[in-house]
């Protein structure tokens, strides 16, 4: 059912132009700005007895909502170029969808969790930072299809993809009232299997046929741990910038610094294991290490002890660098499949042990350890769900863990069956992972006339690659490739050479 | 009048140690701590009756301070780097000339606004905020002569930019009373305008000599968008960083953030429209998604309303595309105006469009939306300027706009004359956007001498490059190519190659 | 005594995981939860009369502890991808050694700092931020020895740096109550000469069999910039970030910004005047523009005054620069000590600088200049040291440094002598600076062998380079080099090309 016309020139601009109206309509009626950002604060801080300016929640969220802010952007977008030719489509797809994604979740999560009595959604830091993080499930999903799809299909699966994020938010944090204060279940458990179940949906049995794109080069496994690193840096403020003030944030921070350091050393240890002569594996460096800040993410605000954050890391190091050597051959092989940044492995797997610890620690939680206001502070029993017991709060949190599977599992299903439409532009199976598609990729080598003798010889093609006839000329440049030849030679390339 | 000898040995030495030692002694006559960053905070603090340090500046400017610094040195740096051979230039003289405005920035802007009653400029958060400011409109100056200055015609680019910025700001803020948080008429629309007029003055009508080095590679299109994301990620805390405590700085946050992520749909849609195959190209999705930042800075702090962002966004992303696509063009043919970075569509006309809308805005405040108090707060009715009435704030914005656009046309013109001056040594029309002239490139090929077999059989030259005579030898390596050849053959390079 | 068998199949996954193993223990036998961090943190509030969440110590450093932690992560691993080869080894060793480095700092300096009448460790940011200092004074050792050594290797040097610098830190912050906000002495000065020391044991005669690979190419370069300006950058919050709340971090902050701004200026004049025509040297540019953050790092705090600050940037620009064209190849040749990034020029020198400007500053301290409160504040003359005199406090900060000294050489004495053992897989000499020994190195031309006819005539080899023969075959890949030949010819790799 492949459709093998990439271009997308109608498509694209048409997607891009309604929906970014719809979004201009939308917020006209529904967005306004919360008593903090609103030019009455004043008033607002001394009806309620506010005694300075820094007590607006921004001075407390907002430098961890730029560290989350550059985990989606450069984080996400970066941990994705290690492809050798898709460097463009990973920062640049990631960049689109983000932008969009992040405006349509304001009006998602505001409909469900901000609407005023006037029937208006206020909208304040900690809207901003919700807004990223439902972007964020959907990037996760991006990395299972990376290079498999248009950034039409990007753009539907995004539209899905926050749709679907805050409902499942809703119900996990509102209706079961569990807790995912980095969201072990809501981000990440969503964000992977819904990506997963597209990928299935959408297999391509002869990928192989792009297999020479699908791997790194030198300078992209760099450009890689760009962002790994700033992921792993900024995972901290990720998991505290939505926790509660004071020692809500700062005890998130600790657990998920913990977690995250000891990870590496893990994940390390198991990469060197399982390779040939003990050597280390980028793929490993670049990914597993971060498991462990997905798995304390439902945790962090607990009192899961620093020791505690160190164990989850431990294992979770593990389990996903085992990931990448078995379960994605597997997943591929016999599940059909193809997960090219291996989310799974990052963020399922993770997500999954998540939610079971989050479940775990919340059951076990104990007055002794928190005392009762710290119980009732910490997992919000109050209004409604005043009087509930920890076992019970554990129970929903692993009821939370079903629906964030089921939605994440049921919706990949459902968008991946639109996706399989034969109008989004998607790239034949011998065209995955390459740039060239979707956007001008500068042609290297278009020096190389310039400089070639003018009375140089030509002579008959001799080669045809990658689909192009080289034709009568004495120079050809592909986007990957020069070639060159005359009748006693040659092409070259960036990394290689032939000649006759 | 181009004076082609590169050679700044004896001037940029001379021009840093001078200019340094300068800065040095001014200081040391002008400049001290201010009452929050002085060791007597304390007794201040108890005589102001601060009841914490928490409520000293620092804390509610710092981070968007190190957001506002990672923009100047990582942002524009990196945006720059997409020329395939000027990388060095782009983020080294960015950092050069960058390190030292904000010391003639401190002074500059210290002397209009921070002077106490001792003759003495007391610095604290908000001056170094501001100093990175006046740098930034410098960087975007730079943009426009990209590859074609030599770093000490950048050094007195900036040292002049500084100074009209510093006379430009005090006029436009204090004696015109006009508002300008992000800076769209003060920082961008003078520093384009700036560097569009002093590229003007060194028109290079022979510059097609250097188009093969006019262009980006794959990677460094990668590093650009380093740039690009940093900025966009980071302007929210560009155009809150010196606006009021509490909800002005809210706001404005929220308004950039939607602005942004509206011009990056816009971008996109207008960028795939016009190109063949509705292809992206990259230079668009580096440079016009930012434009929307740059139309919000005045308006950030107002009551703009998210809509109205979103709207802001949205026109600014189709005209700066649109801007790429044909008025640069234009604007070398015609005007002889050669703007390497295409800083007209990025900064001059989203300023423009920033002024206006800021000038608009401020001219519809009412007290219903903004209450009286806010009205007052929000647009400074306050001291000499009590009672000033929204429409004539408003036009006081509109002629703050044609101060701005006098002082960059005017500015550039007059430094452009001075920068006409053969003794800079800038370089030939063929030597532009080389890195080769300024910095020690590595000569990636010197190690083809030593495994090239000694009994090689040696060949008179065949070609001539790049100034370069391929002299008696079988190996000659420039710094951008490796030349070698014998009888049969042959040179290769990086990406292209040449034989006989 | 060098054993070439570079695999560490068996040594580093044993080390990783039993060392792991042994922080969870310890972690859970010591470390637990400060009051700021704790769920009970709500009662210590009300018990301590604390106003609001606000005024927890996390919203006081956790913006200058992110920048930090990036530091640390991206501007210490960054910085060392400046080779053309290694930059899996700068990026991922770094990444592997911090991630160690900070549960075990957080052992060490927590049994002497921050052990509580409970014998147990209470941790929170402060701490958090004191690890990530304390795994800088191992990064810095780092760059000395980088390409030459094991990740085994480095993993021991961490062990015992971590270890030296608990012990050192507590001699000379709680014993001589030596002043050191940014760690001039206590992290610049011993890291470096632990590494240098290091270094020196670990000698390598032949090292210029890798001298081949002892470069940057363009693109590392570039990549190696990152690393300086997030370093450069955030410095100020390196500096400030444990310094007194309110007037103490934000001195800090302009007396570092401006430091850093004058060493750029000095540091490219140097540059230029000492190289042949005029032209920068990337290494200096990448290095020495860091010298002044190093060097105001004890000072930082204390009334330096901003020209101060410029006039110790000033002359560590120029010590530095002149560092590295003239002492680094001094060093080599005359002492035996091979500096691979120059952590002399960047941070020993500036470093002891740094100790000799905070001495004589707190040595003239006056009442005068700091208030009597301002001097018992910012100096701690408290408690046990009520009415210790500046000069004294001189005396005691000279003695620091001396302490420093002495525990960077003779530490890194030991140490080296444990590294020389045969036993941690360090690489051969030729094998230095050569990624491909403990990383699996994507073999770049292995498309090669798609694309070549397959009726292509082979030849007997005619090579051996790197010590790999060239076999039967036409088209040989190695890690850096792609090799083909046949009757005619040849082999191009990504830089250079060899034919016959």
């Amino acid at each position: 059912p492949h459709n093998s016309n990439t271009n997308v020139r109608v498509s694209l601009p048409v997607v891009c132009f309604v929906w970014q109206t719809a979004m201009v309509i939308l917020f006209g009626v529904f967005i306004r700005y919360n008593a903090e950002s609103d030019v009455r604060w004043r008033e607002f801080r001394r009806t309620n007895n506010i005694s300075s300016d820094i007590e607006n929640d921004f001075y407390f969220r907002y430098p961890s909502f730029q560290d989350v802010h550059v985990m989606v952007f450069v984080g996400f977008g970066f941990l994705m170029t290690f492809l050798k030719r898709y460097s463009f489509g990973a920062v640049g797809f990631n960049f689109l969808i983000a932008a969009f994604g992040l405006q349509w979740a304001l009006l998602m999560q505001g409909w469900f969790s901000s609407l005023d009595t006037d029937g208006k959604i206020k909208i304040g830091v900690e809207n901003l930072i919700n807004a990223d993080f439902c972007v964020a499930g959907c990037l996760i999903a991006y990395g299972a299809v990376l290079g498999k799809v248009s950034p039409v299909q990007l753009l539907v699966l995004t539209l899905f993809g926050i749709t679907l994020y805050a409902v499942e938010e809703y119900i996990i944090l509102s209706i079961l009232h569990a807790r995912d204060a980095g969201g072990s279940m809501v981000i990440h458990t969503f964000g992977a299997y819904y990506g997963l179940a597209i990928s299935w949906m959408l297999y391509r049995p002869n990928l192989e046929q792009s297999s020479r794109l699908q791997g790194s080069v030198y300078h992209s496994d760099v450009f890689a741990m760009i962002g790994t690193l700033f992921l792993w840096m900024f995972w901290p403020s990720f998991n505290s910038a939505l926790t509660d003030h004071g020692d809500g944030q700062h005890r998130a921070v600790i657990n998920t610094y913990l977690s995250l350091a000891s990870t590496v050393l893990t994940s390390v240890a198991v990469s060197s294991l399982f390779q040939k002569q003990g050597k280390l594996d980028m793929v490993h460096i670049q990914n597993a290490t971060l498991a462990g800040g997905v798995a304390v993410g439902t945790a962090a605000e607990f009192m899961l002890m620093p020791y505690g954050s160190l164990i989850v890391g431990f294992f979770c190091g593990i389990i996903s660098t085992l990931g990448y050597i078995y379960l994605t051959p597997f997943l591929e092989k016999h599940l059909k499949i193809q997960d090219t940044c291996g989310v799974h492995n990052l963020h399922a797997m993770p997500g999954v042990i998540g939610g079971v610890v989050g479940a775990i620690t919340a059951a076990a939680a104990t007055e002794t350890v928190y005392g009762k206001e710290g119980l009732i502070n910490t997992f919000d029993f109050d209004g409604d769900f005043k009087g509930t017991t920890p076992s019970r709060q554990g129970g929903m949190q692993a009821a939370a863990l079903c629906v964030a599977l089921v939605f994440g599992i049921g919706g990949g299903i459902f968008v991946g069956c639109i996706l399989r439409l034969p109008i989004w532009g998607d790239p034949a199976d011998e065209d995955c992972f390459d740039d060239q598609f979707y956007w001008e990729v500068n042609q290297e080598g278009n020096i190389a006339s310039e400089i070639l003798p003018e009375d140089e010889e030509s002579v008959e093609p001799v080669l045809e690659y990658n689909n192009h006839t080289i034709r009568n000329k004495n120079v050809y440049v592909s986007n990957l490739y020069l070639i060159c030849e005359t009748k006693q030679l040659c092409f070259v390339s960036n990394t290689f050479l032939y000649f006759q």
